[in-house]
This record gives structure tokens, C-alpha cells and sequence, in this order.
């Protein structure tokens, strides 16, 4: 939004505000056992709705500007970067259009695929800025109708720099964010909520400051739902700022632009493109340390503070939007300190929910992706509907298939070296396999000395709650039942529990044991022998490569392994253990030895056969004790196997 | 079928057996979000199927012969006696069709609409009997279309007796139980289970025994599904029979039909009807003893436990049929001493379930209607489909009026006398309305020596269930909160619990607290101030006959209130608290005060009118406490509501 230049004449103050019929809904209204209940309100209202409940409860709020990446890496490291960010609680996170970099396009790096992958993948709320100058009707709702189609649901309308100096007003074109914010009401009626620019200090292209007011008064009225402005460096510009657009009949929410000084350079670059004056008392203080990326970011990092805590105690503002500039610390740093960095261990469910508005209703999967949230996106994105409540007896869960491995933001974080030092420059046999599960396990370096921080079916460190199984998982890696999914039975904890919880306060969250493995066929024959013994209690599915499939499970029922009881609402139950979805999962799993561990090798190599060996002849197996209240049974099982294969 | 001809000639071994490409089922195919989870086996399987499984587990069953009633009030007490005996597990019961008695009309006496009730208000398999002989083919494909339409899915298939001693048989018209079968075949597909009649000794009319033994093949290859037999008393008979059937290549399951003797009258007259012989042994018993009818009573129990119990030894049969005569007590005792009797104390869910096809996924309903299963189905027969899992978001579930107090299914099965005894001839103010809820849940009697069995809220005395809150309702309907529907909290009891047990058996049941209750606006007001301490934990409904309606609960949603958790399967929550529906409850708990208490008195007498004052003042009010694992506070939420009325 800093590069954004503001319309220069008046336009037509011809209005439509957001009272739309047409609603976005998607929800059917025909049956009066249509089901949706609303476990988290921020699943179901749009981000207008969310604004105003956050206003009327008091509650304040913040939210993050980014850039589009330009490179693949970056890309991947900008998805890790939502993930963390989106874990502080952002009311959404706006993803900037620069017409230059194909912004509309499929590339990794367009800002139309890295908003949806923020929507999608991380499940943040999410703006697309977009920009409408030079542009034809076409491709602008082509633009939009693409960001409709991926889940999108809100727009930022922005003129756009104009290219050239020589710039003049088309007829009918697209000369101004309001023409843009009309384009959409015509075009999308009610569906998106749009958002413009508001400039503190007036529009530097501006004839007067009082005219600036008018131009926004106008993209208001037009159907903007709501204003950010650029940014500011005293919270009075802002107030008076906001003194006057109320004063003039603006009455939607208008959200601060804070810019946290983060070193010499990017302030002297935004400086020029905004062409904002640093006021002299901030340029005193950043000139003789100008050298010292720390000490102006530290200083940045105390000047925000202080100006955001004067806007929040000013009353009038309830929500603050951070321009990162891509970067994690001093935003972070700031939010911490003002106290609004929500880092909530309360999940709303126990995986990672998608923002796509058809997903809003999804409450149900299999636990087998709990680990690769965004793989299970992937593969169910073709559904129209999504498991609300139940998930029932399908026959045929039709899941697409995952060829598409390095996909970005399915990709590991690491880079192959990392892996290889991780996972083994040179496998000697199926014991240094087991080792490497031991060691991701134990957070132990191995004998070469790095830690094992990830692991094919797992991108990230061992969850809190995989920890409370810690011993006994180690002990069984060690001996080639390679678990790569676990968790713990749980009968009735508070859903506040900060290892455990998830959901709405006041509720009681369940979970049966469940334990899944990778494991040599030797010890499949030994465990199906034990087993036996468990027969009433213990529900498992064993499966090979090939598919040969063996199960306890009755009429292919799905078996609830987590659930949820909350005060004023039906049950909830986030996970099953789905014995149909099990095979689709299972290819998946088998192709992650290969598509990630044995392809570090050369072909040929030891090191790749022995994965390959493995990928072969190793069975996958998922076993779940049903019996929650009583202590966990299966590392009794697992014992009676090595005890039985001794 | 004890008066059922057989058919004389031989007719076409055309067959059509049950391998049908068109399955009864009407779940859709098209999704695979499609829920249908199998709570209990035998509500989804067709009768055919039920047989089989009991044959494959080795468990033997038993099935129940009635016939229609003559009388309205006789109608009433079958009901009840299909409530009483449907509680020891028949796989199925089956009601005789009379040409002579209009069986296929709406009458409440009829074959017809005793089947559907049996199906419908009771949940109980039925087999409908239907006879052919001097019917139009148009008559008889009515009939089968409406009791197909009324969720009948079982046909025993019989000729009838010709009217007259001059029959012939008709070109083309229906002169054989096998023309039934075929046309069932034709006309309705696999739709329905046909059973046909078997005769152990020969049909009487037959030429021979070996010509009726090919009749039934015919019957059995015309498309019936099994057999059952008439009377016979020698268990020796129906093993032979069963013998030749296997011989000649019929291989459908054959049930053995058992007939207690139960009086010397009855027994003659079956006689008479069917043209069997008595045996020498058993007249020479009988003879002596014919005035003493507890005497052959008993004497009929014992023949008919040695008989069936050689049966049963024999390894050749798994299910017995038993002719009651609308009898009770001897076909009870013979299947108590045969240990098939099986009064389980588990519910397949908390409330009644319906046989109705179309409930077959039912699996959640509104806690209101808990103590009044008929008139929940009689509100809801209209719906297209059923909750299966969750209840969700219903803006307008369309629940039909209540208008017919004095359909025979859902009338009290107390005459007005008895009525009077129990909730006082002459009231002399609301003090002696709390008197009567005070007696029913004590079990005292009044103060008139009557015991107060029955409620207009309730048509059974208390639930074990309820038991365990006895103390606490005592005390509370002693001084005006008037409970009609509570249940304590469980923390996760094992499913075979026997008071609060339900579903499959290796799970675990849990409830949140529930109380409902009518009470004064005084009281109310004080209970409102009372809530605001225990707001977050108890959610509340409070409505007067007006509508007037106060709540705390979020966004109508549904709450949870009784959940189990099994085996290998997803949750099921059978009762919720839904605040939308709880309107559509207020109107039916609110006129049967009117309906069913004040009608008992003379139009403006001061009884009726101190009924009218309770209707038209009181508020109808339910209470939820949340927190299941700890100590319900409802009651502690009572005592300070009094206290603070002091």
C-alpha cells in the first residue's frame, strides 16, 4: 500500500452500501436439518462481522501487512512465516499486488497465490490488495473472479501507480479506487468486503486535504466496508485524521497503519515512495546510529509501542494493522508488548482449520493428516461439501491424488543438506532408520550430531502433547516400530488445558490412545497374535504397500478418537479413525519414504535400497484402545509383541 | 394364519427370488459425506437379513402372532401390550388380516393401521398378513402401496378362506398364495420380505402330503423369503417336515409355529378352525382339568417349553413362533423358561426408537419429548429425513400440531375414573396440583389412598433413571417447581449400565443435568436472579403459554445433554436441548394441562379453573448445567432460588 497514488478529480457519489441481498452463504436453507452449528464465530462471519463484534466486545485487535515473495524459497519461508505470525492471533493479513510481478498469475510467487495459500493453507483471513489502473474490465474481473474461485474474500481497491509520467484519465476506465470498489459491488453484488486507503496527511497527489477526505468519502460510499490508512508517525495525525472523516459522515471502522522502524533503509525507501516526511525529533535519533540495524529497530520497536498505546487509549481505535515488510521480530516484539499477541494454546480443533469459505462448516477428519494439514487441504480441495458433525460411512471418499510433492507449500521447510544431515548421509541398514525415528523422538542429536527436527510425515518438531507419550515412544523406535502418529487417551480435561485443549472455554475434551507405525513384517505377525487378546478392546488396520489389509474394524466404521463437550452446544468430534480414507492415507505415507527420504540418495545406493526395502515390506498399522477411561493399553500390546517375538 | 385354506391345484413354478437389483434403501449415493452409521445392526437390516445374521451367530429368537382388536379400547391395551412384550425381544411380531373385519382401512381396529402403529409408535418388525382370495387385483395393490407407504416391510403372504362352500377359482383373479407372492414380486420388486405358511401335517385340503410340500416350493420359488408353520403338537412333526422341505430343494429359513394352550375353549376352537387332531396324550390330560383354566394354563407352559426346547436341541432351529391370542402371561413364561426371553435393560438409545424405514438413521432427538415417543413420530411422520448424528441449526424444524389428543396410540392408557382417583376429584388450589406431582414421584398414595401412576406428561411411572434424583424432586415439587422431564449428570458409566445403559455394549454413557419443570412467575423471578450467578454453566429456557420466551442460550443452538461414546464408532448424541424446538414442545406440554387434566372437570367448575390459572400463569422452564463431571448444581440452584424468595 505505500507505493499506492491517489485519485486526483472528483467521481460520481453514486452509492451502494453493503446491505446487499445476495449473501454469501453457501449454507442450504431447504432442509430444517441443515447443520451448522458455529464452534468458532471467526469460522463463519465475514471479516466486517468479526471488526464489529471485536468493537462491540471491546476486544482489540491487530493485523499484518505482507509482500509477495520473489523467489520459490522465499515463498516457503513466507508460508512458515504465516504460520507463526498466524499464531498470535492476526484478525487477517493483507497480501499486496504489484502489477509488474504478474500479480494475478498461478506462479508461486504471484500475489494471488500466496493469498490463497494464506486462506487455504494456513487458514488465516486473508485481503488481496488489488490495483486497477492500466488494467481492462476483463482482467480485473477475471482477477476477481479467480479470488471468488480460490476462497478469497476480501479486497483491498487501489488505483495503482500509473505508468510513466504521462499519465491521463481513460473514459470508462479504470481511473480511480472508487471506479474499482464500484466494479465489484456491480459485478459480486454483497460477496467480497471491500477495504480502501486512507491517507492521515492527505493523498500527496491531493489537491488539499479536504478533497482527499471527499475521494474517500466517496470510495465509502461507493461500498467500501472499511478504511487502513498509510502510515503515520504521531498518533495525532491519525486521531485528527479520524476526527474528520467522522466529522464529514465516515462512519465505518478506520484502521491505523503502524509502521515499526526496522533499519535506515527500508524507512528511507518508504519514505521516498510514500513521500511522508520523517518529522526532525525521529530523524535526530536514527541518524547518528544509522549503521546499527539493532539499535533502530529497538528504537522503532519503542516508538511504535508508545504511539499504538496512545491510539488505544484514545478509545477511538480497536484495531491496529502493521505494515512487516515481510519480517517477523519487531512487529512481533510490538504486539507482545502491547499485550495483544494472542499466542492462545486453545485451537479452535485439534488440526489446522482452512479459511475457505465452503470449509467453514468442517469439523470432522481423519487423524492420519493431522501432521500434514495441508496435504488433507490439498487432496480434499475438490470437495463441495465438507464433514460437519459426522463423517460417516463413505464408501468412496474421493481424494485426490498427491503427485505434487514439492508443491510449496506442501515442500519441507528444510533444504536437502539439512535433511541429509538429519536423516543420514549413508544408511547402513534398517537399525540407522530406527535410529533416525529415535532420535526425532528423543530431541537427542545423532552420532553425527544434528538434531533430527523433522521427519518425512511430520514437518515439525514433536508436538507438546506426542511429548506426554516421550518414554515409551523412544523405547519402541528403537526396536522398528517407527511411530509417526500418536496420542495420548485423555478423559475429560478442561478444554482450556494449555497441552490438550482446543475448542471454546468452559468444555471437557476425550480422546482415545492411538498409536501409528511403520513396522517389518516380522512384527506384524507377532502383534496380530497379541491382538488377539485385545480383540474387544483394541481396533486396528494393518496395511502394506500392495494394499493387503488387515482389520477388526466392523462394517468399515469410522471410530471417533477425539472429542469435545462444550457448554450450549452439540458434540463435537474433531478426529476419527476412518478405515476407508485409511487407504488413501496409506499411499500417501508409503510415498513419503520415497518421495522424500530414498530421492536424497543416488539411485542405486545403499542408503536408497534400504529405504526402497523398507517402502516394499513394511506394513503400516493404526491401533486405537478404545477404552478411554482406563490407563492406555497399547504399549502393553506393543510390549506383549517383543515379549511374544523373543 | 390359525384360519388360513390352502390352495388346491398345482400352479406355475415361474420364480422370482430375492436377488432384486432395486434394495429398499433410501439413503442417497451420491455423496460421500452420506451418514449412516449402524448403531444397532437391526434397525437397518431388512428381516431377511436379521434371520440370517441370528442364524450365522447361533442366537435364537423368538417372533409374537396378534390379531386386530374389536374395540377401540381394546386397541389401547394391545399397544400396550406391544409396549410390554416388545420389551423381551421379539425379532418381529405379525398381525393377522380378517376379510370380514375391513383390515386395510384407517380404523383405529384395523390390520392395517395396528400394523402401522406397531411399526410406527412401538418400533417393533412386523409382518403384515394378507389374504388374496375374492379380492381385485387393484384392491390388493392398495393395500400394499399403503402399507408400504405406512413403513410396513414384511407381507405374509396367505390365500384367505373362500367366502361360502361354493368357491371357484377365478380366471386370472388371485386364487393361491402363490398369485400374492407373484404379484408382490411384479408390482413391488424386492421391496418387501414375504413369508408364506407352512403345514407340518399337510394342509387339510391338500391332495397330499407331498402335493402341499411342492405347493410351498412353489411359493418359496414364486419369491417368499421363509416360512412359518402352522400349530402342530409333536416336535417330532415339524423336524420331519422341515426334513422333506430340505429334500425336495426349499432352503429358506422355516419357523416352527408354537401355540401354548392356553384354556380348553381356545383350544377347541383352533382345533376347529385349523382341522388339526389333539393328540390322545394331551386330551386325556386336558379332559380332567377343562373347568381350571390356571390349570391347563400351566399345563400348556410345560407341553409347549418340552416341545420347544427339543426343537431348539435339535440344532435345526433358531427362531419360534408363538400364537398369543393377545395373551400374555403363557407365551411370556414359556420364553422366560426357555431363556430367550430378553429383557435388556440396554436401550438401543435413550428414547423409543421408530421401525419406520425412514427412521432407520434416526439418532437425535429434543430431550423434551423423552417421557412421549408416540407423540414426538406422530409430529415429526411427516419429515423426509431424520437427524443422524446432529441435530444442527434448525430455524424451522416443521413439527406437525398436536391436535388429536385422543388418537388411540397416544392416549393414556388410564380411563377418566381412574384419572380422577389419582389427580384429585375436586382440586382446592394450586397447592393440590403440587399434592399430585408430589405422589408421582414419591409413589405414596394420595391423601384419597390412590397412587398416582400417571402424569399427563408422563404415562408410566417414574423411570428407574429418574429414581436417583427421587429425594431431591420430592422436595422441590412439594413447594411448586412441578418436574414433567429430568435426568441426572453421568461422568461416563459403562453402556450396560442397567438404569442408565444404552447402545452397544463395551462403551461408555454420559449426560449433562437436566431439569424441566412448570412453575410460578414469582418463583421465575427469583430463579432469574438466581442464573445470573451460574451463567456461564447453566443455560436456561424460560417460556410462558404466551411465548414469552427468556434464554441465555447462544445463537439457538443445540445442546448436547446424553452422548455415548463405543467401540469403533463415531459419537452418537441422542438428546439435545434445542431451543427452537423447545417452542413447538411448549405448546404440547402447555395444552395438556388443559387437554388432559382441566377436561376432566365440569366447564367452569373451581377444579378446571385452578388448571386454567396454572396454564395460562406458569412458565415452563428447563435447566441445563454444563458441567457433567462435577456434582449437578441444579439443585443447589433450586435452594437458593427458594432462599431467596424467603
Amino acid at each position: 500500500m505505500v507505493n499506492e497514488t491517489q485519485h486526483t478529480c472528483s467521481a460520481s457519489s453514486s452509492s451502494k452500501s453493503d446491505g446487499g441481498s445476495s449473501s454469501g452463504s453457501e449454507s442450504s436453507k431447504d432442509s430444517s436439518r441443515c447443520s451448522t452449528p458455529v464452534l468458532d464465530a471467526d469460522r463463519h462471519e465475514r471479516l466486517r462481522e468479526k471488526m464489529r463484534r471485536r468493537q462491540d466486545s471491546g476486544d482489540k485487535w491487530f493485523s499484518l501487512e505482507f509482500f509477495p515473495p520473489r523467489t520459490a524459497n522465499a515463498a516457503v519461508n513466507l508460508i512458515s512465516r504465516f504460520d507463526r505470525m498466524g499464531a498470535g492471533g492476526p484478525l487477517f493479513i493483507d497480501v499486496t499486488w504489484h502489477p509488474a510481478g504478474d500479480p494475478g498469475s498461478d506462479k508461486e510467487t504471484s500475489s494471488m497465490i500466496i493469498a490463497n495459500t494464506a486462506v487455504n493453507y494456513c487458514g488465516l483471513e486473508t485481503i488481496l490488495h488489488m490495483t486497477c489502473c492500466n488494467q481492462t474490465k476483463d482482467d480485473i474481473t477475471g482477477h476477481l473472479q479467480k479470488a471468488k474461485r480460490l476462497g478469497l474474500k476480501n479486497i483491498m481497491a487501489l488505483r495503482g501507480d500509473p505508468i510513466g509520467e504521462e499519465w491521463e484519465e481513460e473514459v470508462d476506465g479504470f481511473n480511480y479506487a472508487v471506479d474499482l470498489v464500484k466494479h465489484i459491488r456491480n459485478e459480486f453484488d454483497d460477496y467480497f468486503d471491500i477495504c480502501v486507503a486512507g491517507y492521515p496527511k492527505g493523498h500527496p497527489e491531493a489537491e488539499s486535504y479536504e478533497a482527499d477526505l471527499r475521494h474517500l468519502k466517496e470510495k465509502v460510499f461507493a461500498g467500501a466496508d472499511f478504511i487502513i490508512t498509510q502510515l503515520f508517525f504521531r498518533s495525532e495525525t491519525f486521531l485528527k485524521f479520524m476526527k474528520d472523516c467522522q466529522a464529514i459522515g465516515i462512519t465505518c471502522p478506520i484502521i491505523p497503519g503502524i509502521f515499526p522502524i526496522q533499519g535506515y533503509h527500508s524507512l528511507r525507501q518508504l519514505v521516498k515512495l510514500s513521500k511522508l516526511e520523517v518529522p526532525q525529533e525521529i530523524k535526530d535519533v536514527i541518524e547518528p546510529i544509522k549503521d546499527n540495524d539493532a539499535a533502530i529497530r529497538n528504537y522503532g520497536v519503542e516508538l511504535a509501542v508508545t504511539m499504538c498505546r496512545e491510539l488505544l487509549d484514545s478509545g477511538m481505535v480497536h484495531g491496529l494493522h502493521f505494515y512487516t515488510l515481510n519480517r517477523e521480530v519487531a512487529t512481533t516484539e510490538v504486539l507482545k508488548r502491547l499485550g495483544i499477541w494472542k499466542e492462545d494454546p486453545r485451537r479452535p480443533l485439534p488440526w489446522a482449520v482452512s479459511a475457505h469459505p465452503k470449509r467453514r462448516v468442517e469439523d470432522v477428519r481423519p487423524i492420519f493428516w493431522a501432521s500434514r494439514p495441508k496435504s488433507y487441504i490439498y487432496r480434499t480441495q475438490e470437495w463441495d461439501d465438507f464433514p460437519n458433525g459426522r463423517w460417516g460411512n463413505s464408501s468412496s471418499p474421493a481424494f485426490g491424488e498427491l503427485k505434487d510433492y514439492y508443491l510449496f507449500y506442501l515442500k519441507s521447510k528444510s533444504p536437502r543438506e539439512e535433511l541429509l544431515k538429519m536423516w543420514g548421509e549413508e544408511l547402513t541398514g534398517e537399525e540407522s532408520v530406527f535410529e533416525v525415528f529415535t532420535c526425532y523422538i528423543t530431541g537427542e542429536p545423532n552420532k553425527n550430531g544434528h538434531k533430527v527436527t523433522c521427519m518425512p510425515w511430520n514437518d515439525d518438531p514433536l508436538a507438546t502433547e506426542t511429548n506426554l507419550l516421550k518414554e515409551q515412544l523412544e523405547k519402541v523406535n528403537r526396536r522398528g516400530i517407527l511411530t509417526i502418529n500418536s496420542q495420548p487417551n485423555i478423559n475429560g480435561k478442561p478444554s482450556t488445558d494449555p497441552i490438550v485443549g482446543w475448542g471454546p472455554s468452559g468444555g471437557y475434551v476425550f480422546q482415545k490412545a492411538y498409536l501409528e507405525f511403520f513396522t517389518s513384517s516380522e512384527i506384524v505377525t507377532a502383534l496380530l497374535k497379541v491382538l488377539k487378546k485385545y480383540e474387544l478392546r483394541v481396533n486396528y488396520h494393518i496395511v502394506n504397500v500392495k494394499g493387503q489389509n488387515i482389520t477388526n474394524a466392523p462394517d468399515l466404521q469410522p471410530n471417533a478418537v477425539t472429542w469435545g463437550i462444550f457448554p450450549g452446544r452439540e458434540i463435537i468430534q474433531p478426529t476419527v479413525v476412518d478405515p476407508v480414507s485409511f487407504l488413501s492415507w496409506k499411499d500417501e505415507a508409503f510415498a513419503l519414504w520415497i518421495e522424500q527420504w530414498a530421492k536424497l540418495y543416488e539411485e542405486e545406493s545403499p542408503s536408497r535400497m534400504i529405504i526402497q526395502y523398507i517402502h516394499d515390506n513394511y506394513y503400516l498399522v493404526n491401533l486405537v484402545d478404545n477404552d478411554f477411561p482406563l490407563e492406555n493399553c497399547l504399549w502393553q500390546v506393543v510390549d506383549d509383541t517383543f515379549e511374544l517375538l523373543n
